[in-house]
């Protein structure tokens, strides 16, 4: 199985309900660094897993939906916990996504798995993988 | 399939027996820096893979057991090399029976997989992964 | 000249005013590791620049002032834009004055300058560094 | 399951064919950061995966064969873009033969699968990865 | 003094002249991860070392003239050995200027001095510093 | 004023003495990431900081003198606390003696600074810098 993986990354506010946050219940904020990792069984015919110019553009696009917000104000996350494993699986639904409407050229058709990873701190990360 | 990494370390002293270990059958020593991987399916009511404080506490706890120790004289470890590798195992198992015993909180007990690894250097790891 | 480092984090809400702030100027948030390294001419009695763990426990306190929070709404930091650069320079000053009062010790009182650095993602960072 | 990582680097310049490349058609190059992964189910006789300093020879050994190198003028890949992706498969190809001609030992034989992986910049890697 | 850090990265190839150089004198290549370190002693009326969108532009601009090149046919470059610390000064020179013709702004002209850091591999890197 | 810097690592056992040090009192160990860094106003005549070949080299030589031992036997460092600081002079000490002696080449006598810095674990680190 190949593997390709590209970084970028989001700054974004929000706070948790529930007890077992602690602190964390309060307004906060994070800085989430993602990776995002495509995989196939096969290159395509240019020797690729995924046009990386075209995976970078598609992810930086998502992020900017998030990015320099406060999620607790964001309509699709309303009642929602933006844990930062929800936020990997939110990405990756996205991402996900745009691959199936061909945002990342034919062969990102070609995908047999995507996984996104959120790290936030230098002690502490999430991710999420699933086969496309 | 979600995760959630957590990390910490730990410094200890040891020596190896065997001729493939070369100079490292002295007595010497290492730090561990220590990701702890908690994997499950479908986040919990809170939308966590896992407790994050817990996790790390417990993490912390078993670590303490080992760190700051020469691993030549502990009692757990007798006649065995204390590898990058055998280390791994032995931090996931003990991780492992801390789920079981409830000590990740009620939601730890729907964890479906754990990976330890363990750093030791800028270019070497080891880790060891199995479900729970 | 000796150098040593301690490494945390925190993470907090906030927002800026200003247009060179672009969509900055909406409330969002960040993860800071920061790293506050200590620096002396000539090593203590016992070979140490400083007790690192007096220096980690200072440094894990002060942070513990603005975790979780929405700088904001933070007393000390009316009309204030709380950047990276900018909470570097506050971090330096409560760490210079735990230091003037003894927290680190009698031989912290030896150090020469303080360097505190915030990295606010894997592309930026900030710091501030000044004698003591 | 176990897994041993150890890491090195070679330097190539190459360029690439087709239009998907864009600006990488030009010739031009590239630091890889390499991290082969060697997995196995139980432990061998010394407690080891396998023999790290072997692992790290025959690695270094491979990388040689391409290292200071122009890939566009590397008789095994003619008429190919030497990607991230397809080095990270041909590296894997080279690591598993010399694993299969006993290069790695007696207990190189008892691995399960390999993976290798290829950072080119702070954003970017491919892998490959495969049963032995 | 406060510092603020930029990164960013450019691949290109080239080759060396010198038999101080081994295999380096062949047509190779270098991924370099560049760090941009801007420092000035006191912040601007925005709270800033400099506007971040501004230097990271400018720093792109500048990689971009030698990104996906061969170095051995820069016009600017001949009869040089494009080392990592020779570069580190080139990409200050431009950098500095760009600094005096005002790209980063008015405030980027208070600046005191830059550091450039050219990261060839995880275990090698050159800069090249000095007073604005 | 041009750096360039070189890594590289080693393992060790050792314990401390003074009740300052808590657990670290007990026989334990640590790995030690070793960078070391070269100043010099100017570039040799190949553009070069120092010939990094030879560099490592020396770096790796001297790292020899203590790898896999128990520095508590170290015959240069009784009554010692070979603390992290407190290493990376000694280091400091071997590497400046190395180039005074030619070991760097002709243009080794050249630099004006060396900077060596040991990580002990992701959060924490030392170092010691002089001119030479």
């Amino acid at each position: 199985m190949y593997s390709l993986n590209v970084r970028d990354h989001f700054m974004i506010a929000h706070s948790f309900t529930g007890e077992v946050f602690g602190p964390a219940q309060r307004l906060h904020g994070a800085t989430y660094v993602v990776d995002a990792t495509f995989r196939r069984e096969a290159l395509d015919a240019d020797g690729l897993v995924v046009d990386i110019g075209l995976a970078s553009q598609q992810l930086s696009a998502i992020l900017a939906t998030m990015n320099y917000q406060n999620l607790d104000d964001h309509p699709e996350f309303e009642d929602q916990n933006t844990t930062t494993e929800f936020l990997a699986h939110q990405i990756h639904l996205r991402l996900a996504d745009a691959i199936e409407r061909g945002k990342l050229g034919p062969s990102g058709k070609g995908l047999a798995a995507l996984c996104v990873t959120l790290h936030e701190s230098h002690v502490a990360w999430a991710s999420y993988e699933a086969d496309l």
